[in-house]
């Protein structure tokens, strides 16, 4: 955790034309500017793409997309994009587009006196990943005497095997150290935060067991649709579009134990110690949901088989709820509630971490469960921050209790958190992959929902706008839990 | 704790005519009167004292008290006053008086259809107390056909040897049960606060002990001087005045046990129990203080020697700061820091606990001791509340932390509490002795802190409006710690 150094680099973005280039890399790498070096910049950004598109033209399209994001100064604006990005057709990815990239890009280095430092942003369709490396390494831009890295959007694969099968493609050109698959659902500031919070307040770590936890839930929750994506999410559904990923990162992220330091390596391996004590998920303890259309007034919101792409006999789940346990000491016996859905009431992504009852309830005038349980809920969106749920006796007669919060929220406090994609691309430009994610992790998380992918299922219908199928309540209560929905 | 009922009986006021029945005790007994019986009141009030006063003056009186308190109904409350005030005049305290007094209230009793319940409020100075009870006595008001119950004002004796002479003198007269040792500086909203916070929130009582728990401080501190009481002072000190009564009640409710139940020989079991078990105090571990003048442009604030009805030499203290152990599996080696002085900065009682550091910094890059520990403070004056302080990372580089606090106030959530008196009135009323002091209690208190007041001692000067002499500080700075000073 020393301060990290970026060292000089291009920064070569594959599938620069599209949406993603525009409104979040542009932005953040223009947010990570070195005005130090405004005139001789220590990092040239390479954008590469099928369309023909003259350099100006690619500067033009950056420069509004920039204003767009907010940046105003128009000048230093012109200047960065004039100086920094720079544009080269890949036409259909054929080995000539190739040399000429990277010719393109060593003749860059030497103008600048550059190290051959390089960074591969593939913000490409999945099935293009495996030729484009292949292609990559045979011109010889994986090999330099810089380093070279190479950040992978998800998904990362479909299944365990998928999985397995393009990290044995990808470590036939690149080591592990050189891949960063990029989860920016949670951006850093938002992990450390976690974890800072776990670590640097004994009070919580020394709760943080079976010992005074009852229960813990995760909740990703988005209450838009599949918008445009539906062709690609009939594909994929819930579990693998998000619950594979961000709910099991978000897991370990919780569970685990305390590592040796707070370095990439030390909680890589944390996590994965989580994640291989996670019990075999039994079919009975998952709910899968689907959402239909629901209308008030003359606002109608379409059920997902109304969705552009989607069949109307569509079987995908919008909506998973599972219960996981996981098999080691700080946590046997404690559920770990995991629910994501799509066109749920609102957008929350929340940890809430139920704590045991009293053992004994000294104040007997009192109704059994009158008083509630204390509860810490960590929320991630829409903004940062943690309720601590405490009971308060209300004043004056008879005796009675009332439940009260005490909550922070990090941007009232300090004000705007940094953006995700701009501290995950600082970490890629400083080698640091504590925040992304292992091929090991992948495969072990795959493994662990392929039964579930596998078996036929029932899927529960939920009118959009509500918290799901009904099953995912029963899901919880046979247990004696109930969802949480926020302070 | 089920609701407890107010039986109809007849409360009498010796010494009525003070500054407390017109500001505390009569607009506390207005404010439980009784509207469903307004016009056959199940409460009689009567005042006796010194002076000669008419029925009609007393009510007068009375009534504008009542008025200064805030009350402004005046066709209700000189209702009030001419159906339930009453008084006699109990001129040098003479057997006939007392003859005149018992047999006003006998024919009231008779007139109203009264049971002989009769509350006596001992609003007298403490030299002349067990005259009263004696008279009292022998003219029968202390054995009538219902229950009577005597509510006593501290100091209750001066010393071990006097407390207990006072005690056995009592007991002569009186059951233990039938004597109310009023400590009004602890209301019950408060005490009861304290205690369904430590019972109702399991998350802080599984912390409350030596293994999570690095220190407790309690501070007791008043802007205001010696005022008017510098006779009395001179002969007290903040030994006796405050730390043998109000601090160690705060600590032994802070360090109790869970109770059996919550209800009243429970709870004061309990606190005698950690009384007990509080280890001698070594007088090295005792600081002494008396405030000398401040002065700041044309305003002065003078020094306790140069208050009226105190001698230019003397040495009573009016701070002290002391170490307390409490020799229990709970508690042992935790410091229990107890303050409390006069012309203090501001106004302050506040319990405040620091929690043990993490084991280990596993944030490497960061200064041992750059994490706060985690406090809980809890507020009782100036207003009820609590915070809880932990350390967030601030966002962004380089990596660090920022202490926050989650600040609670019951006024803010609830509105105005009520009143010390009001409900310590009403305890009286229903023969509910949880927060009244107890014989032993006040015995074996004094029996702490008589070594204490029996040796020479230094005490230092500390200018008016600071913190204390600078040896406080060095109490706890020899054991690593530091006094809080609220959030």
């Amino acid at each position: 955790m020393q301060e990290p150094v970026v060292e000089p680099h291009v920064f070569i973005i594959l599938g620069a034309t599209g949406d993603l280039t525009r409104r979040k890399l542009l932005p953040a790498l223009y947010h990570l500017r070195d005005p130090e070096n405004a005139e001789k910049p220590t990092r040239l950004i390479v954008g590469a793409a099928l369309p023909e598109m003259s350099e100006e033209a690619f500067r033009l399209w950056a420069y509004e997309g920039l204003h767009e994001a907010g940046w105003r100064n128009a000048n230093e604006l012109r200047a960065w994009c004039n100086t920094c990005l720079h544009y080269q057709t890949v036409r259909q990815g054929g080995p000539q587009d190739y040399e000429a990239l990277a010719g393109y890009i060593r003749q860059l280095e030497r103008t600048r006196h550059m190290p051959e430092n390089l960074v591969f942003y593939l913000a490409l369709p999945p099935a293009t990943v495996p030729a484009t490396i292949e292609q990559l390494d045979r011109v010889g831009l994986l090999k330099g005497r810089g380093w070279v890295r190479v950040v992978f959007e998800k998904p990362f694969g479909h299944d365990f095997y998928s999985a397995r099968a393009l990290n044995t493609e990808l470590h036939r050109y690149l080591d592990e150290s050189q891949i960063y698959r990029i989860d920016h659902y949670l951006g850093k500031e938002t992990v450390q935060n976690l974890l800072a919070f776990r670590f640097s307040n004994p009070i919580f770590e020394s709760l943080w067991n079976r010992d005074r936890i009852e229960s813990i839930q995760i909740t990703v929750a988005e209450d838009l649709g599949v918008e445009h994506r539906g062709a690609y999410y009939q594909q994929a559904g819930a579990l693998r579009d998000m619950v594979q990923n961000h709910l099991t990162q978000l897991m370990t992220v919780v569970a685990m134990e305390v590592p040796v330091s707070f370095e990439a390596p030390a909680i890589q391996s944390e996590k994965l110690k989580v994640l291989h004590s996670v019990s075999p998920i039994i079919q009975d303890d998952v709910i899968f949901g689907q959402y239909t259309a629901w209308q008030v007034a003359d606002v109608t919101i379409p059920g997902y088989r109304e969705e552009p792409g989607v069949p109307k006999d569509s079987i995908t789940e919008t909506f998973v709820a599972l219960k996981a346990e996981i098999h080691n000491w700080r946590w046997k016996g404690v559920p770990f509630y995991l629910r994501t859905g799509k066109r749920l009431p609102r957008k929350l992504t929340q940890i809430a971490v139920t704590f045991r009852d009293a053992p004994i309830q000294v104040f007997r005038s009192l109704e059994p469960g009158s008083i509630p349980p204390n509860k810490l809920l960590i929320t991630l969106q829409p903004s940062e921050g943690f309720s601590l749920c405490f009971s308060v006796k209300s004043p004056g007669r008879p005796f009675s209790f009332s439940e009260r919060a005490l909550q922070f929220e990090y941007e009232k406090s300090f004000g705007p958190l940094p953006e995700a994609y701009e501290t995950l691309l600082l970490d890629v430009m400083t080698g640091d992959q504590t925040l992304f994610v292992s091929a090991e992790f992948t495969e072990t998380a795959w493994r662990l929902y392929d039964p579930l992918l596998a078996v036929e299922r029932a899927v529960h219908p939920y009118s959009a706008s509500t918290w799901g199928p009904l099953e995912a309540d029963t899901l919880v209560e046979r247990n004696g839990h109930q969802w949480q929905l926020g302070w």
